[in-house]
């Protein structure tokens, strides 16, 4: 009985481990069709967003139907109702790929970003992929030490996000308001993705250590 | 022994429709500091964002005893669960708020929202805390018909959105890339309000009828 069940915990985390791929796939493939102004490369992270909300939906549905069957306690029930948090954070980590993945559909067949902005981006691209590759490994092996990378990581993202602002207020910002807007809200995708990065190493963390990754970061 | 535990289900609706009224009173002052430049009460709403969060954490934590203690299965359990997926909504929401008030702080002395644009924020604030207050009744009565209404006040608050980025378009628009940016988020921020507040209408839906609102609306 509790060999099964822990089983069932490892397939649980185990499924979070995919989702993770899938997520880190989506947003790889959602800035280089940003960069590339690639319209068929957008049109696959729009579509595969379906298969994360959908492996979302059964992984609660099973995670829900273990506690009513198992009736877990303390760390068990922790993780269980954890992972039903960090399911969720993945889900909205590949919507924001799709946003930006819709971005790039929306301004083919000119790419949506402009040269000066490009080399922050795809740094912004390459940070928040290498992000959600270290919170797989953290999901996968439960690695509190880089759980706390994450944080770090987290702090380029925050500080190319301000980079991007001070690029579009500058007095030789000649795009307009329109790629201006643009701007703002990948920058707003990018960084929010990395924050629902941090809040899953945050919980993994917290469930190996008992204490808060922000004490220590 | 189910007394008991119904009462103890009855208070954790109770909590989540206690954090609807501390997020609609937030989102009214926010929108209010923001229109006014009223920087007291910007702080205010800042300063309360910790009350939202430690009410979030308390009631988590009250909902995983309660799943530990009573192993509830079903209706019980997914009530349970919902909750706790709720309470995020919830906090994200407040959130949104301390973002809001963030920004008319940011601005002060001067008033963040440009003429043409404060009778639009003055709409979208409007909209959105009459959507946070039917989501208190549907959190309270379990109210169905209510739950619907939401998705609808939810298309007022696109049209909204729509309406300040063609206001940021127009030829007309003088205040320039800074304005036009803090414009873009806060568009941003009340649009996920509403989308966090349409997904707590849905989920309340879903658990008094077993299908979803989205076939319906």
């Amino acid at each position: 009985m509790r060999e099964q069940f822990q089983e069932e915990l490892d397939a649980v985390s185990s499924t979070l481990v995919d989702m993770a791929g899938l997520v880190k796939t989506a947003m790889q493939n959602a800035t280089t069709a940003l960069l590339t102004a690639d319209l068929a490369l957008a049109e696959k992270v729009i579509a595969d967003d379906l298969i994360i909300d959908e492996i979302q939906h059964e992984l609660d549905a099973k995670t829900i139907n273990l506690i009513a069957r198992q009736s877990p306690v303390a760390t068990d029930l922790r993780t269980l109702v954890t992972s039903l948090r960090m399911s969720a954070d993945l889900e909205r980590m590949g919507d924001l790929a799709h946003h930006i993945a819709k971005s790039a559909r929306m301004r083919y067949p000119a790419t949506a970003v402009p040269p000066e902005l490009s080399l922050t981006i795809e740094e912004m691209g390459r940070v928040c992929v290498s992000i959600i590759e270290k919170v797989a490994l953290v999901l996968k092996n439960r690695d509190t030490d880089r759980a706390l990378e994450v944080e770090k990581d987290d702090d380029a993202i925050d500080s190319l996000h301000r980079k991007i602002i001070q690029t579009l207020l500058d007095p030789s910002w000649q795009h307009g308001i329109e790629t201006a807007i643009d701007m703002t809200l990948l920058g707003r995708y990018y960084e929010r993705c990395a924050d629902h990065a941090v809040s899953i190493a945050r919980r993994v963390y917290f469930l190996v250590t008992g204490t808060y990754a922000s004490d220590k970061a």
